[in-house]
């Protein structure tokens, strides 16, 4: 291919500057780094700014070497995800209230593949509500922690037989973070 | 026994008060009436008051039947684990400064019987942690929900081979909600 191409050079990336002024020497930014990060881009834009909780679960998402931290590659793997969550939300939040009804929701999550029983999605809806409403913030931190889960499951599930058989440590390791 | 003896009546816990006058009309408390509850009963003195993310994962630990609400019963079963919790902080919190130290939280949870692997120790702790301290509120979020995730794990391991089998939807619905 042309040299530089396909792979832009980071500089060029309107994020890179955010990132780079928060992450400093060792280029990788902890939950709180990431909330400034996010909050100084705007990224909610009329929605309140990210909880330091919800960081700590994007960070925990992809933080596949443990370090509780995350590089720049990540932190675009994140806006990306994040990116298709958002206009989700904004579709659903006709009204601009800066919530979304527990159908709403509800229909989010299928709608995204993933297939659970009533039970579960209530019972998930039910966990991210506030007086029968889901925030942004909330909603965003059911998605990342949704997709993590079944990630962690679904790297143990190599057969794809959607039974994973988890030892103590491993089940603890992979669901405390989150 | 002696006839109401043993099992006091609720009214004369100091507790049943602050629990009912939230309560109101279903006997139950939701997050929210639990963080008011926990606030107006002072319960963590010096320290700052329960957020409402930590709440949510108090009624999580305890909500067997999935309603998103906890009972006086409940109330006091998570009163009983928290006191303990709380000891074991004060007394390593020695400054009190409201914070502990990881390897202060690393031997608390040993002290506690969970056995974990260095690495998982670690994971857990980097979590939990604002600058490198652990306040008494995240320090109580990651014993509810250790205590929540190990009492799942135990319930399905009958055999106590420490090993479980998950199929998804149950592995996401009793990791989703803590």
């Amino acid at each position: 291919g042309i040299p530089g191409f396909g792979a832009a050079p980071a500089a060029n990336d309107p994020m890179w500057g955010y990132f780079t002024s928060i992450a400093g020497q060792d280029g990788e930014v902890d939950a709180e780094e990431l909330q400034r990060c996010l909050t100084q881009a705007n990224f909610t834009g009329s929605y309140s700014p990210f909880s330091l909780e919800t960081c700590r679960i994007m960070i925990a998402m992809l933080d596949r070497d443990l370090t509780g931290k995350m590089g720049f590659n990540e932190f675009k793997e994140l806006l990306t995800a994040m990116n298709g969550w958002k206009q989700n939300f904004v579709m659903f939040d006709r009204d601009r209230s800066g919530t979304v009804e527990p159908h709403e929701m509800s229909q989010a999550i299928t709608t995204m593949g993933y297939r659970l029983s009533p039970q579960g999605l209530n019972g998930i809806i039910k966990r991210y509500s506030k007086n029968g409403r889901i925030f942004f913030d909330d909603y965003v931190a059911c998605c990342v922690k949704l997709r993590a889960l079944t990630e962690n499951f679904r790297r143990r599930d190599q057969m794809q037989q959607g039974a994973v058989t988890f030892q103590y440590d491993d089940f603890i390791l992979c669901t405390m973070s989150l």
